[in-house]
């Protein structure tokens, strides 16, 4: 499949490191073009107009926005190894999950270190609830995707490099709480796919401690 | 395809009327069971133990649940005929707007009957803007699929039947502000798929009614 492949992208951005992994997955080979989002560049408000964010796949001059279509439009494309499985209601029980970490994950863990006193503790609470089911949807395989990584690794695997500031900031241990999501996530790290497009964990530690100081929040 | 399938749905609710589409447009012959949903049955509570909402759809006894999945499962399975375009990339731009619907229609329009005053008109806007951005990507085509229904059209369409009770308190008309939307949706509506699936506004007026007095809303 051919064609120019561009990345609009924010370092930080778990929703950028998904589209990050699955172009390395399937050896795509793009352009990546860090966004600042203090002063959004002309080709990202273009490309994607109705919510001017990262990430945003430009391919072969048409662009796509959101992090769960954009995996998906790059399984469909570049076919080889397949994210989502072939089965229609396994593929089905994929999208539920990834929706799950869409919904569910990114909105408990920034409520932790938006938030301060019962709030943030609810947000805890409801972080580590919110992982529990979805170590129970791992179970006992390897990945979510079964043997090998798959749709579901890929939609959920950025937040690992985001749990070290949760945890700073909630007073909380992934590893104690969901010991098989932590192996899950030291498993996913030996790929290159990932462990080149997560981020170092204090520096994100650190980006949230600017985040917190945007916000007004100390 | 075999297999038994039974919908666990609730009458007034838009994401069902998703799957009740989906389902006539393939000809899938379906047990429909209406849900209490003040007195959830075991099966549902079951079937989808991490929303416990409905549309359930249960498949040789194997459930599904959020009705963007629901919907694409349908697609997969009963190929004939074809919702979403065979084309990778219009198959994201529909994915997108389906999600578009999803995340900002349902939620500005629930604003409206819910609020008053200030946040009222707000709601207001916010809908009229968000439906603007879905004519826009209409544009003169007769179907967001083209020349026929598609998948954001089965996506779209049951939120019709709630314009009625969310133009009567939020003191605004969709035909007005919106012609090619009214346009299209009376052209969805000559399709029996989508007729039998909606209901009639005047009874959703109602039910809001009812929803504005449970929630306390006067």
């Amino acid at each position: 499949m051919g064609g120019e492949v561009v990345l609009l992208d924010f370092w930080a951005s778990p929703f950028g490191m998904r589209a990050r992994i699955a172009l390395a997955e399937k050896g795509v080979k793009y352009e990546y073009r860090e966004e600042n989002l203090a002063n959004k560049g002309e080709l990202l408000l273009k490309s994607n107009p109705v919510y001017k964010k990262i990430p945003v796949l430009i391919h072969d001059g048409k662009s796509l926005s959101e992090s769960l279509i954009i995996v998906q439009y790059i399984d469909e494309v570049w076919k080889n190894p397949p994210l989502l499985p072939e089965d229609a209601y396994e593929r089905a029980v994929a999208r539920f999950w990834a929706d799950f970490a869409d919904k569910k994950l990114y909105d408990s863990g920034t409520k932790i270190w938006k938030s301060k006193g019962e709030a943030q503790a609810s947000a805890v609470k409801e972080f580590i609830e919110n992982l529990k089911i979805l170590e129970g949807a791992l179970g006992d395989e390897p990945f979510f995707g079964g043997e090998k990584l798959g749709f579901v690794d890929v939609m959920v695997v950025p937040f690992v490099c985001w749990f070290h500031a949760y945890e700073v900031h909630g007073g909380f241990s992934v590893a104690a709480e969901c010991p098989k999501i932590d192996a899950w996530a030291k498993r996913c790290m030996e790929r290159e796919s990932v462990s080149k497009a997560l981020q170092d964990p204090e520096k994100i530690l650190e980006f949230v401690g600017f985040l917190k100081k945007k916000y007004g929040v100390e």
